[in-house]
């Protein structure tokens, strides 16, 4: 192969992680900087560039580099831009693409996190050979990147997928980020987790090792106190996987995936969320294809998935 | 053209309507037969072919013939078999594709009547020239096209696109024909609407033009006094496309459509309908969507639309 290798970048609101890959999903180097310590993106993309150029030119230089891809929060496809990132630095529309491309030199597709997942995971994971599959990320929020006909689906503005904001409670729903309210996302994210822990403990009396809990409960430690057997904090559990799997039933209407198939913190939970995910989801489908889609946990390794998923991109 | 003409033909509980239609859209000859007439399928394909056949010798025989597409209840695109109806004369997997490939002597293509709209909108009506948008069929039930990339979405199994079952009521939802509760065909089709009238006129007091009718009221007699100034008819569609528009929103949340374009019967009601889902739509999708996807009514002729529908699925 004339350029056997693509660089990945993840942008998270914390981190932003960039390595080299092979076509075989090898990450071969790997490095990363604090997203927010740049307030500017020309510095930003200076200081990646200073870490990425060198790593490149280990490999042989740009020429043996196809691309790089970019999974960013609010980037889209379609124009290369980050567009309204709420927890990054830079406002507005930020032509990411073409910063990088004359920076670095190799083409650069951009996409968003969730999308990239689901390219990470037909390259590389639980999806390969898949042509239909819905990828679900359950972390701080809930993001999706959706596979149709082996083709990411885009829509036409770019924005597709966005499925942690369809409606989970029509009635009486949970304030979302979005400025709506009953989205999926303020249920099945690991912040609507933490969040149902919390409703939990206030509204019963009910025992709980959640109560002994000082400051902000997390997701992490629901599911400490569900593995030592707490009651309550299993609840949650099956509370976010009921209302989890019955999202994934209306999604099965729509494109009829193969498979569904859950990446982020959450999945690590295993069956204390599997497992009422499934049921839900199995209770609710219609009939023509009860216990007929796979629902499946990523294949991606956490700490590579990120960087593993953009740099699919590149391949395109 | 060396091959300028399609057969299309819609099968529907009552009629089987086919036609000859060349690559405008123009209609060159049509005929039908009752679907209920014939109970082995064999019949009912001698049948067809015994019109049919002399209608394409009129056009200069098979020759002239690009091939026929077929809308059925249950059709499956991928297999070309009607998969169990529960309409349709004949019971389980009907090899609906092969049968008339063999009496006809044309490649025959198969999809649902909903996708069937959906391709007969790209090619022929309101959405030329769009790669992305929805078809939704407010009939008897409530059906769906999805097009995505150009291409319409079957999905794993040739079942994508039935979005008339997601769950628009989680909690005491009505019940559906397919066994389960809150379907969104249970309140946006022409039976819903019938269905929504009855209730308001047995749980209130309200004075109705409807309270005057012998016998079942039909969706017809709620259009009819709606549009005589009937308060409690007028209610009947506030509330159908209230449904119907929150129902939009999220699927513009999973493909960022151009469009949505609504089919069939009830958008006969215009305004009374459209107005109530278009503000439901806008008050309920993601903020990034606002004020961007159009809402649309078909421009197929009803009388043409399933003949002209099927007939595009030939030209694949």
């Amino acid at each position: 192969m004339d350029k056997p290798y693509v660089v990945g970048m993840d942008i998270g609101g914390t981190n932003s992680v960039f390595g080299i890959v092979d076509a075989r999903g090898n990450i071969l180097s790997v490095d990363s900087i604090k997203t927010q310590a740049y307030k500017e993106i020309d510095e930003y993309v200076n200081a990646v560039a200073e870490k990425l150029l060198p790593m490149i030119e280990e490999v042989g230089g740009k020429d043996k580099i196809k691309g790089m891809g970019i999974g960013a929060p609010n980037g889209n496809f379609y124009t290369g831009n980050i567009e309204f990132a709420p927890n990054l630095p830079w406002k507005g529309v930020i032509k990411l693409s073409e910063l990088f491309e004359q920076r670095i030199g190799v083409p650069v597709t951009v996409t968003n996190d969730a999308n990239a997942a689901a390219i990470g995971e037909m390259t590389y994971g639980a999806a390969r050979g898949m042509k239909n599959f819905i990828e679900i990320t359950l972390g701080t929020g809930v993001g999706s990147g959706i596979v149709i006909n082996g083709q990411l689906v885009y829509g036409h503005d770019g924005f597709a997928g966005e499925l942690g904001h369809v409606i989970s409670r029509r009635h009486n729903g949970r304030q979302c980020g979005c400025g709506r309210c009953g989205c999926l996302e303020t249920y099945c994210s690991a912040t609507g987790v933490a969040r149902t822990a919390k409703e939990k403990i206030d509204c019963t009396s009910e025992p709980s090792l959640l109560r002994d809990i000082e400051g902000e409960i997390t997701s992490k430690d629901v599911y400490d106190a569900a593995i030592r057997g707490d009651k309550v904090a299993q609840e949650v559990f099956t509370f976010t996987g009921t209302i989890l799997g019955e999202a994934l039933a209306d999604f099965i209407a729509f494109s009829a995936p193969e498979a569904i198939i859950l990446f982020g913190g959450l999945t690590k939970a295993g069956d204390l969320i599997m497992k009422p995910t499934l049921e839900a989801m199995e209770a609710n489908v219609l009939n023509i294809w009860k216990g007929k889609t796979k629902l499946l946990v990523s294949e991606l390794k956490d700490s590579d998935a990120a960087v593993l998923g953009a740099s699919a991109l590149a391949w395109g």
